[in-house]
């Protein structure tokens, strides 16, 4: 299962420290770029007000598979459980707010991509199908402003996000 | 950019026009078999009552970059503007609902994977972060009875969803 990379994400985040902890808790604009070959993917992209992003976390580290999170320090949970980049695939999943367009380059708000990662598939968001609004949630506070407060000492060294 | 399949899929869908348009249209029950290698990753996941789950299109054609939708016959979008599992990048993503876990089983609905499809990450799903409920929405319908009505006589040859 080989990736090709459609385009590359411009963003102002060189290191994880300088990123926010998930991208919709920043109202900065990132410049998605998509690459001339698959821009005729693109056509109709202008109807959407939000589209789900998928990048390539390239400076993920694939091995863990437990970690603690902003929200609960004491107990390590599983990746699968967490929204660390750190996992085995480290395929990034954002919500994007689509700003404009500008030919091949889609100007969004909500991504929390280090500058240059590598983007992998751009999906139209749908609410009927990725909307719930009500689901439970074991450790990831349920309010932006919760999410953005557990700010940890340690982000810049443990990769963590939420 | 290699990824590991982290477990497999098993549904009931043989092929593409037995699987329902979008996952979330059926309540089938759905197995995703984590192998044991990465179980440790799922510690804390019984948590949440919905995940995000990608998955491998191993059948998708990766060299379409336009296509028509069943909500639209008339007019080619592009595939970064629709659902379809053909992409060049053919990474499904799905909200799922968590039914139940069973060791490194877990029971979910909503996916609509064909049967044997490779896992490739499970995320929580947080509303937080992944609900927009008033996202404008150029071809998707904004319900899941308009989503389901639409069925495509050429649904099985064109592998298109939505």
């Amino acid at each position: 299962m080989n990736l090709t990379p459609i385009g590359v994400i411009h963003s102002p985040y060189q290191s994880r420290v300088q990123a926010p902890r998930q991208g919709r808790i920043s109202n900065n604009e990132i410049v998605i770029e998509v690459f001339p070959d698959f821009t005729p993917a693109l056509r109709g992209i202008d109807q959407y007000s939000h589209l789900i992003v998928l990048y390539w976390g390239d400076r993920s580290n694939r091995e863990v598979l437990q970690s603690t999170t902003p929200h609960n320090t004491k107990q390590q949970v599983g990746v699968f459980s967490n929204r660390s980049p750190n996992r085995p695939n480290p395929i990034a999943f954002c919500v994007a707010s689509l700003v404009r367009q500008e030919g091949n380059q889609l100007v969004v708000r909500w991504v929390d991509a280090l500058d240059g990662s590598p983007l992998i598939d751009i999906k139209p968001y749908s609410p009927a199908l990725d909307s719930v609004e009500n689901a439970a949630n074991g450790q990831i506070p349920n309010s932006l402003t919760e999410i953005a407060k557990n700010r940890r000492t340690d982000d810049a060294g443990s990769n963590q996000k939420g």
